[in-house]
């Protein structure tokens, strides 16, 4: 499957190209390319900064130019933070992403273009590009450096590659408790109850026994959970 | 409606506290809470590094222990990377992102916890938390300097408060041709062809004629474009 390569388009400073370097590594990304760098990418401070993605650094292309970059690409996005004055399509990070997925399994390479630090992409570049990634992000204050830029939109790109449940519990060691196993824990609270006037009250009882029912079901509870509720419970009742 | 809270715990570095606050103003997220913090959250170092958002710094308060600083709030997310030996539910930064905004409306205070840059949070803190935001990174390097941390759930809270088209072409000034406009452009092309051997080829003529209209119909045309075809194609039928 094909991967989109990060092009870093007249990046200023090394750090930020190893931390750039860093969020492709955080994002699955290995394919860096960077055209016309300021500063060595390969100095001390880019390796530091990549906190141990220095093999993206080091297997990175240089190019003296945008056109050079993008030579063997098909499908070229630049992003940019402002609109420019130009007739071109405008897609969130999300759904660029949604399209360099759909295409990832067809022959297309296609890749990404981040403008330097201060001013973003030249029209030039964008110019070049077939599409424009726009992050969506608060208009007041959407400015972002270069690798939180690149983390964004290589974060999007991930997520489309991974499947992973919006929402579970961890259970560790141990298992949910059936049913079973929490009508004998109840049974258990009951007789200890056994000499409680409250609850012992018939008028009190039925609201109370739904409540305990709710507190303790209102989250799938483990096995492990239910012995620490027993240990408390004995603990207690003995006192 | 409102916002979740951002909680620092014990935050190393005054320069990430800084990156922390420019990356919550990116988001539209106004409120940062700080636990015990090694350095001065006000420094020229975090308020350089916070671009433009020391708006933030200086209106964030300090607490002394994390549960002073959840005191007040109802719903508590701790943010990791990796998973700690505990029973608790784990949801991905945009399910998390889901369900506070479907809280915002109620009157649920809500925040979202950050541990310190080298370790993460402590299990302590961890298991105040209500439940876990695991943000899907590439497991073999997921770990984030914590301004990024912060981008990621904070954009992804960002993005269901907003409504973006995914996909948009920018026309500025100029507007979608309509089709009578396109057949007349056609028209034109076809008179300026009317010497051209290949494209009068009755054999030839259709499938030129197919490949023509959807060449400029692939993309939606503006007006504006179809000027320039205009100015291109009699510049080029004078020579």
């Amino acid at each position: 499957m094909k991967n989109p390569a990060i092009i870093l388009v007249n990046p200023q400073m090394a750090e930020n190209v190893g931390m750039s370097a860093r969020a492709m590594m955080n994002c699955g990304l290995y394919e860096m390319r960077i055209v016309a760098p300021r500063e060595n990418h390969l100095s001390e401070k880019a390796i530091a900064a990549s906190s141990g993605a220095d093999k993206i650094l080091h297997n990175a292309k240089i190019y003296d130019s945008t056109q050079d970059a993008i030579a063997d690409l098909s499908l070229v996005y630049a992003t940019t933070a402002r609109r420019r004055n130009m007739i071109k399509v405008v897609e969130t990070a999300e759904a660029a992403a949604c399209e360099m997925s759909e295409k990832a399994n067809s022959n297309v390479s296609y890749g990404i273009l981040f403008g330097p630090e201060r001013t973003g992409l030249h029209n030039d570049d964008v110019a070049l590009a077939d599409k424009i990634i726009e992050i969506p992000l608060n208009p007041e204050h959407c400015s972002l450096n270069l690798s939180q830029a690149v983390l964004l939109v290589g974060y999007e790109w991930y997520k489309k590659q991974i499947s992973v449940p919006s929402a579970q519990l961890i259970t560790n060691t141990s298992k949910l408790a059936d049913k079973e196993k929490i009508k004998h824990f109840f049974d258990f609270l009951d007789d200890k109850l056994s000499g409680c006037k409250a609850f012992q009250n018939e008028e009190k009882r039925p609201s109370m026994l739904i409540n305990l029912h709710n507190i303790f079901q209102r989250g799938e509870i483990t096995e492990s959970e239910l012995n620490t509720l027993y240990g408390v419970i004995n603990y207690l009742s003995q006192k």
